[in-house]
């Protein structure tokens, strides 16, 4: 049975949660994948932290420690952040090894640049953990829906967000106090705005796009808005009109051309996402030929993520050759517009004659109002309006002639809601 | 780019899917795969079946036409049934070809005799479609949560079943409309009993969970029950307590040992699996390291199992080796107990005395009832219980004990009450 040597580059909550399991699993892993796996070297800024239960390995703060060593044959990026983990990843390749990274940030980056360098030099790339952690989306996509044409993918990509949100509705929170308990429970960073701007899910939603549309996606594309902004109320009414709040990234085919989104988006209580609450990761595909198909379950923390760096090596243990990732851009996607059914909430003075005045510029931008409400016991008053189906654009253009008044007191919220599925 | 040769056995509703998702993803297949897959023989025993679809092709009633071939690289049988099938795939192995098949009841039954026999010849046999159709639960267990304990398993396996008790929920339907409604929508057979009876989650629960505990687990250990006997006032009642019906395949790791059941259970409204309806399937796994993880989606149909067969065919032209499936078989499970929750329904005749000898009876056995509700309306009654954590063996005796006095109508209905996850 082959042992295949492994050089780990990032000795974190992700890194030592490998190093555990790969000792926890020593001997049904092997049962399993055929082969073995052994870390031999080990590669962090602070070299100290290994402490002694990482006995027997090689350290270094020195990347070459890996690079430069000919009998590594699989080289794990877990350090994050570009630069540098770009830098070691590409080296390793030239040098022979495969790669394993869980860097969704270097990877909706440089795609273009890593992937045809894998393929040139006949080594894996792969990188489970840095979609939704540990579920297995990249996998199932590639191999399990293979005999697909992927038509859309609705993806809750980010646990922090999604945290926050619960939160808020389940428990009538703030926005602040649902962030500093993520904070404190350890699901948000101590400067949480990549991850509640929504740019965190827009660069896994690059990467998963790119697979699912056989081709690479740019990551300024995707049109990206993030939770910040939204008020308890508007879990609120949006409860009240019977949707759920979800921060989604979407990727569709439409006839038009292809859609890219990441947004807070209301969803019917009874769709499949709705129902994804807390630090909860999911992914729906839209597959021609298997139909839909839904994978939901823990998106992140050193196990779960470490369990799927794990997947990652034992793929590459039991393949012929690399998998065949997309190397080519996709064509860019012309003006990609968008019609939804639209909630909006003004926040406004209390005087007569402002709903008169909203409706009549929605109505100027050929927007129609299905539904208005005006919830009591707040000051100032807000505005709640559902629309009937509407082009994005017209929508925010609607919106930016209100907010221009001065009876409007803060930026509107703009949800989108989706319906489908 | 290598090509695969394939012999398929067996036209039917999926073999044609496949034959079709082959011929469609010609250009982009290959493209993924890294390699070509052709058809190039059909053994069918009505092979006039074929049309003029299938021109270029042979053909035959032979399955020599496929065993006889050195050419032929993997054969896929899609026939169905367990000798013909059994023999095909066994003679397949032992001259040298790969094996894709979708047959549980074959692998239920016999993979004490092909796993080991695939891996002696240094084979390939994969089965995807075996188990929840389109759904990629093996290769999500097999490699996704490669690097886990499964804790247990829990999966709504059969779509006919599914669908006659969402519909009788949802439409208040009965049984016997829901079935024929099954019938005629094409999700239920002819001879409904193999999958009322609950047989085929059963042969899939079999299979799915000797991969999860790495040992073949007998069809005879699990504790099968079906849906026959439900009533749509049972499905009216669970509502009533908060609760959906659905028919569950579970296997678990208890202190006691492993517990393995096929029984409609009642699921509280926002457990996971309440949610999937009609012919939908789903798995939901309990992973030490990567945590829950649900895979849903549709169960079966021409096309998503195909689909599912085009991925066990790139699996095999990707894979440096076969997939290391576990041949030997689990120790036995000792008489395994288990203690729920439990709902249940007495029909009986309308007089005074019958509920204080029905609960005098229960105590006796040491349940004891949590609620009991008497819907009216019905005539003869029916009496409803919920009762509070109770050994299995305990209420099956007490509803015995119950079910031989004469003010009782017909059998008791016994449904455990899930609470986990």
């Amino acid at each position: 049975m082959r042992t295949w040597r492994i050089g780990l580059y990032g000795l974190g909550t992700v890194g030592r949660g490998l190093v555990e399991i790969l000792r926890e699993m020593e001997q049904l892993l092997p049962s399993r994948a055929g082969a073995r796996f052994e870390i031999v070297s080990i590669v962090d800024r602070s070299p100290e932290r290994k402490g002694n239960w990482t006995l027997g390995k090689r350290i270094s703060d020195d990347p070459d420690l890996i690079l430069k060593d000919p009998d590594i044959d699989i080289a794990v990026e877990l350090i994050g952040g570009v630069d540098a983990a770009r830098s070691f990843v590409t080296e390793a390749l030239k040098s022979g090894k495969h790669v394993v990274t869980a860097n969704k940030a270097l990877l909706a980056a440089h795609a273009a640049e890593i992937f045809p360098l894998a393929k040139n030099y006949g080594r894996h790339i792969m990188f489970e953990a840095a979609v939704a952690g540990a579920l297995p989306v990249i996998k199932s996509l590639r191999r399990g829906l293979v005999a697909n044409e992927i038509q859309g993918l609705y993806g809750i990509l980010n646990g922090t967000c999604n945290f926050i949100i619960t939160r808020m509705q389940q428990d009538r929170m703030s926005y602040a106090d649902a962030l500093r308990l993520a904070q404190q429970k350890g699901f948000a960073e101590a400067d949480p705005a990549f991850d509640v701007g929504g740019h965190d899910a827009a660069q896994k939603l690059a990467l998963l796009s790119s697979l699912a549309f056989d081709g690479l996606v740019q990551l300024d594309w995707i049109r990206t808005r993030g939770i910040v902004g939204l008020d308890r109320i508007d879990l609120q009414m949006a409860e009240h009109y019977g949707y759920s709040i979800r921060l989604l990234a979407v990727a569709r085919r439409l006839k038009e051309g292809l859609l890219f989104r990441v947004h807070p988006a209301l969803l019917h209580a009874d769709h499949t996402l709705a129902s994804v609450c807390n630090e909860q990761n999911a992914v729906f595909f839209d597959a021609s030929n298997s139909g839909p198909l839904l994978i939901t379950g823990s998106g992140a923390g050193s196990r779960p993520t470490a369990a799927a760096v794990v997947s990652d090596l034992v793929a590459i243990g039991n393949a012929d050759r690399p998998e065949c990732w997309p190397a080519a851009p996709l064509a860019a996607p012309r003006a990609n517009q968008a019609e939804y059914e639209f909630y909006l909430r003004f926040q406004a003075v209390d005087r007569p004659g402002v709903l008169a005045h909203i409706s009549r510029i929605l109505a100027d931008c050929g927007v129609s109002i299905s539904s208005m409400h005006q919830p009591s016991g707040h000051e100032p008053v807000n505005v709640v309006l559902l629309t009937h189906r509407a082009p994005e654009d017209s929508i925010r253009l609607a919106a930016e002639q209100i907010a221009v008044h001065e009876f409007i007191l803060a930026d509107p919220v703009i949800l989108p809601i989706e319906t489908r599925l």
